[in-house]
């Protein structure tokens, strides 16, 4: 029976490399976990998202409980076997997405109410019924019910915000439906206040979580401010548990958390920027929607191992982005995962020499290079 | 170096298999080709779409001449090496989506005039020009400028029409860029009326074609009629040719044909239909947008080889439709076509085992039967 596990393998500074072990396989770390919104990470076979070099995907509790439903999911086998993707899962607790999308929310100490975006059904989401539906679905990491809290905040909202957040986090831990191998992660908010952080942080320790993430970074703050709250929140946590940072984020963030001892990231922008026709290289977005690609025979990165890479020239991806086929986005998806997940393999590797700071210092000179000269 | 043939195999009646040589490989006949319009068969990969069993697929002149550019296309290698499509490639002349889709469209002697849809730009398309760019292009079976007479259309009507196509198909055949192992094919017209597709063959056969396509049906006349035709029209063409339906269809139109004798077929049906969430089955078409899969765990079909039916249940698909998932698309297209190369594979062995009439009459009693209790 396999116990949720998570051993750290070598250290460079803050940064270091793992593995998570869940019930369903193993998930290397650092590690970037596509979004899989609706049961689907959009416009990729599952098999697809495997070999770009995935070991994990993240579901939305908010998009799957309103469809197809958490309890038809939970009917119909799970979300594993629904999407056919049987390696680890996590789903967000439902909160994040509640505040952006949904309509008529009130939130109050029980939990939110609010109105599907799809049908005007009203729901009631608690810390409880986030357990809840994060078993249904069986995914292999769950998170707590939080509020993520606005940006900006001032100190006293930011304060009664985080306080609220860590009640649910109780109320979740206590909800929580333990089975073989899965796990409960924490969330630590207080802005960008560093004492509300760390009251944040030692709060969720004392509860007790296997993982702990930071949530409500990502929200408007900018990187510069976003490292400066992983430098004075991550010394809080404990070094021998994950550490996951939400919703991010561009390369050159998930570099920068990477150094300072993040383990685990997901974020919409490769999949969501391959759908808009951006593609992420080596030397930072190129944007095949504009003319300069018309012409162009070469490949998009001409040492990238995916299939937009490998079979398909410029000018074509520009074709099929201005002529909106679903091929474009099949491609420039698979792409600009096989970045992100070439990003993180390359971290590792890195860290593993213990030669992170230079890696880092080259891959960022790259990115701002630009596409000028591409290859 | 090769030479553009065709062989027969088995025949069965009036039906046949059969063996096209071209440059760029094998097809085997009844053969079913995906369209790709704008150079790519719309949400697959091109080696998901050799997977299905498709041995060339078609591109549209009318498409590719806007957009990208036949010299654009031409500069960047040629439309199989620009989509990696390796196999052989069908094109279209143009005419037919320049009378549906173009604006301010004339047609003369010379040729017809309009303006794209895509920028308001002026062209002019004539049988010398339709040639040239399917040069560009590189396909493999070339096919006549023609005008597809509307339908309805009186006799008077229709003669005229098929005459002015008849000097185009002439004009094609001295236009048109030889190539080795490259074919063109000449499209028979007359509407309706008996003497004017008799008329319209002779004219061809005395031009003289490797290949003959029935052109102007499936636009309105409805199954019974253009069985019809087919019953008066395939009488003046000569056997050892490949004969094309162009356009062509429903399952049960290709059964039909085939037992008339007709070899190669194109639609977008099953291309269009996946990404609107309808399916061919052998037990009829299944809408999944149908709240009746909502909580199906069945496949869509028990014993289908395609990866929708594979890997999913209805259930999920419906989600996906429901979602306007692209994965959606992707999956049912892949449905489709399978369908579609499956139902043409069995036709030939069922002709190559002389037992057409029988596996017809199986087909079509099932096709009749309904979803109402698959599997």
């Amino acid at each position: 029976m396999t116990t949720f596990s998570f051993a750290i393998g070598a250290t460079d500074a803050a940064a270091r490399t793992g593995v998570i072990t869940t019930a369903r396989g193993e998930i290397r770390t650092p590690a970037f976990m596509p979004v899989g919104t609706a049961g689907t990470v959009k416009a990729m076979l599952p098999e697809s998202v495997r070999e770009t070099g995935a070991d994990i995907i993240l579901g939305n509790t908010y998009h799957l409980m309103l469809r197809p439903g958490a309890e038809r999911v939970a009917k119909l086998g799970g979300l594993h076997k629904l999407m056919n993707w049987p390696r680890p899962i996590l789903t967000d607790s439902g909160g994040f997405q509640v505040m952006s999308l949904a309509q008529l929310r009130k939130l109050d100490e029980t939990g939110v109410s609010f109105q599907s975006h799809l049908d005007g059904a009203m729901h009631h989401l608690t810390p409880e019924r986030s357990m809840e539906i994060q078993a249904l679905l069986g995914s292999d990491i769950h998170m707590v019910l939080d509020e993520c809290t606005p940006f900006p905040a001032n100190e006293r909202d930011a304060e009664s915000s985080m306080e609220l957040s860590m009640r649910w986090a109780k109320r979740s831990k206590t909800a929580f439906r333990e089975a073989p191998g899965r796990a409960l992660f924490g969330i630590i908010q207080g802005s960008i206040y560093p004492k509300l952080r760390e009251r944040s942080a030692n709060a969720l320790r004392e509860i007790g979580f296997p993982g702990y993430a930071v949530g409500g970074l990502a929200v408007g703050e900018g990187q510069a401010r976003m490292f400066e709250v992983l430098d004075f929140t991550l010394p809080h946590l404990p070094t021998e548990r994950p550490r996951y940072l939400m919703g991010v984020g561009k390369p050159d963030d998930i570099v920068g958390a990477v150094m300072r001892g993040i383990d685990m990231f997901d974020c919409v922008l490769p999949t969501r920027s391959g759908r808009n026709g951006q593609a992420f290289t080596k030397r930072g977005p190129v944007n095949l929607r504009n003319a300069r690609h018309a012409e162009d025979p070469r490949p998009l990165e001409a040492d990238c191992r995916c299939p937009a890479c490998r079979e398909y020239c410029r000018a074509y991806l520009h074709h099929l982005v201005k002529s909106d086929e679903i091929l474009a986005s099949m491609l420039l998806t698979w792409h600009n995962l096989t970045h992100y997940q070439d990003l993180t393999a390359a971290l590792r590797e890195a860290i593993t020499q213990k030669r992170l700071a230079d890696h880092a210092a080259s891959l960022l000179k790259a990115y701002a290079s630009g596409d000028v000269d591409p290859n």
